[in-house]
């Protein structure tokens, strides 16, 4: 062992050091705390921590006598996401020290593996567009990218090794992307989202940042509330499908970058084939559109007829206004294209097993535009598949980004697979 | 008018008397609240209820110069949907109490539109098995149905001309049944359920319940947060699908009913077909179970490890071992064939407009078996099809029996019409 803090290793080494008696669960949230303590007050990833409680957690998980499969591993979740012991405030003052008294599916589940909760990660006002005070830990100038800011950024800047978040439309990939690490959106349905703020329920889901595929392929068994199974690499290389979508969008150099990662993957051995999706799903775009902002502004009713004076004007003028725009027509209009792009992926793929494209258009701006790039996501999030961000590019000012897998609905395990071979390939580091 | 109290009056009937001056929010809440204190010590339809406060309501109704579509008109919702103003308690003790301080997506969008909530309506434990204390209105010593059981009992013994409950399974058609009332699970996804417990997530819709078709159309567009349009009738009879479903668990008598229901529908100029769903829809009854149960599980998983001993032996024995009992595996299958299914449907509806079949499969049985005859309601939830029950029958006991129609996903305006036309040719007091 190096003298490498814990707090800067992965959840699975992690597991296996506190397995074979090298580190303890206190000495790796201790790690993490520190980590807060020194960086925090620049970064502001957390809405709430309570250290003594994470460390009494930690000390007790020490004398357990059952260990989970995450046993000891520290972790963060996005502050809409509901916990027994700590605030969750979905990034408005409007529900300043509201207590859930009881966890989310996804927190008890994280809990009953072994894993502790050392905070409540800082999220956009209602998981929308108004910024939280997060900075982006590589570069304190610009955004992480929202709407999990805090969730990306504790990663990013290893103040815990793990963080949940959630995406409605790239809130998950896009601040993986920004701050360097690994996110993952699983398919559309598969974990129990109760006790998660709903922004619009036909789109949200989780959303799992971590240092590696392998991480994440085990927090998201966790989460599904399995027993986790280790990430098989793939017999032989992928068909990987590069769709160059919404490419105007997509900075010159992560073009290029992309373009160059392609073809490393073809090197490799990856067979490479071009992946133009049908005409017809050019408007999942604007579907996403409709869709998220008449559902957003439906889940809101409570808050939009008694607390309107409290609601950002940004928030009020942005996702409210186009939410009240849209009628009942245009809705079913846009739900039903996507229920049958879905149907026709379902019914035939592309003749590959993933597809690549870019993990955001570029680097994370200068600024707090959390929500950059949108249009790169709402037609992946709208048709419910599964996507990964790997962080292998780097922009034209030296931040990250991300180049983003995607797999068919329910794959979510080939996915890992596949990228578990496609990191080897592309890691910077390696 | 007649000198029948308001409280007999459909939501329709209030609305247009209230607009014409006719009577008063407060009138028709009075009446509401008095059949409350003259029946509910032996229906037990509610959980709670503020007389002051709803009648407040009701007299600053009266004041408003503004009038949505549900202008004072009173309704209950399910004790599983959370309310500002009232505990929502999910029919356990250990939530006794429970504020969550502000109103679900439904409860505001009824309040919007001018609904006056009236109380908080029984559901049984955690919207499961184990019954709570409500009575079937019709006969005091039988179920009400469940799990939307005080729902439906309040609609039925004219406590509230309008209630919101949930389905999962058959808990809002099944209690509708029983009590004869009309009942309908809209298409699955199309409503907001923030603020509404989770069962099973892949499964829960809200439901509704009323004493015309007219109410359910009109409640049906305020919940969506949409102009109300009027119920259109059909230009032509409809062509109707007769489908025997589990047939060899529904009473002969309610089989012959049935029988005789589709020949006066024929005699009214239907065109009859008897449907068959393909054969790999068979396996649909055990896919809902596996997929309903292991989320179920999951949901509650907070409850399971911290309050294990506070739920009850029947759920514990029951749900909860059954759900623990299906691994990643049958829930993925039972997933996939539920998928399958639904996409067959979308692409290839049955040669008909509606499909009839039993709303229930006997009449309340005596005691407290909240959840009879389910295997009837599972291919139907599980295809996420929207569905409504009329009170058509009357049973070898006396006992209300409904008819249920079924139409394809995201028609279910549609269906109100078919079922408006269907409702002319079988009110029993027509």
């Amino acid at each position: 062992m190096t003298t490498r803090p814990w707090n800067e290793r992965t959840a699975t080494q992690i597991v296996a050091a506190i397995a074979a008696g090298t580190t303890s669960c206190e000495a790796v949230m201790r790690d993490c705390l520190e980590r807060i303590a020194l960086r925090d007050g620049e970064v502001h990833a957390f809405a709430s921590v309570d250290a003594g409680r994470a460390l009494a957690a930690a000390r007790e998980a020490d004398r357990a006598t059952t260990r989970g499969p995450l046993h000891g591993v520290p972790f963060a979740v996005k502050d809409i996401i509901d916990t027994a012991d700590l605030p969750t405030e979905w990034g408005t003052p409007l529900y300043a020290g509201r207590m859930a008294g009881r966890d989310s599916t996804c927190v008890a589940l994280a809990r009953r593996a072994g894993g502790l909760l050392i905070g409540k990660a800082v999220t956009t006002e209602f998981a929308n567009q108004h910024p939280g005070p997060t900075r982006n830990p590589r570069d304190l100038t610009r955004t992480p990218g929202g709407s999990s800011s805090g969730s990306a950024a504790a990663v990013a800047d290893h103040m815990a090794p793990l963080a949940i978040g959630t995406q409605t439309t790239g809130s998950t990939i896009r601040p993986s992307s920004f701050c360097g690490i690994f996110g993952f959106r699983p398919t559309y349905g598969r974990h129990r989202l109760f006790g998660v703020m709903e922004a619009a329920g036909s789109l949200d889901t989780l959303g799992l940042m971590a240092h590696s595929v392998e991480d994440i392929a085990l927090f998201n068994d966790v989460l599904l509330g399995t027993a986790p199974v280790p990430v098989a690499r793939p017999d032989t290389p992928p068909r990987i499908g590069f769709c160059r979508h919404v490419w105007d969008q997509v900075h010159p150099v992560v073009q290029a970058g992309i373009e160059a990662a392609v073809r490393r993957l073809e090197a490799a051995g990856a067979h490479i084939t071009d992946v133009q999706l049908p005409a017809e799903f050019a408007g999942l775009t604007d579907a996403h559109r409709w869709i998220s902002s008449f559902e957003f502004v439906r889940t809101f009713t409570w808050e939009i007829d008694h607390h309107w004076e409290e609601i950002s004007p940004g928030l009020r003028s942005g996702r409210i206004a186009d939410g009240l725009s849209c009628d009942m027509e245009r809705y079913m209009a846009a739900t039903a294209l996507a229920a049958r792009c879905r149907a026709q992926l379902d019914a035939e793929w592309p003749d590959c097993d993933i597809i690549v494209t870019a993990g955001a258009t570029g680097e994370a701006p200068v600024g707090w535009n959390a929500l950059a790039g949108a249009d790169l996501y709402k037609m992946w999030t709208a048709l419910h598949l599964p996507t990964l961000t790997m962080p292998a590019l780097t922009g034209a000012e030296g931040m990250p980004v991300g180049i983003q897998l995607i797999g068919p609905r329910d794959a979510d395990r080939r996915l890992f697979a596949y990228a578990s071979w496609a990191w080897e390939v592309l890691d910077p580091a390696g």
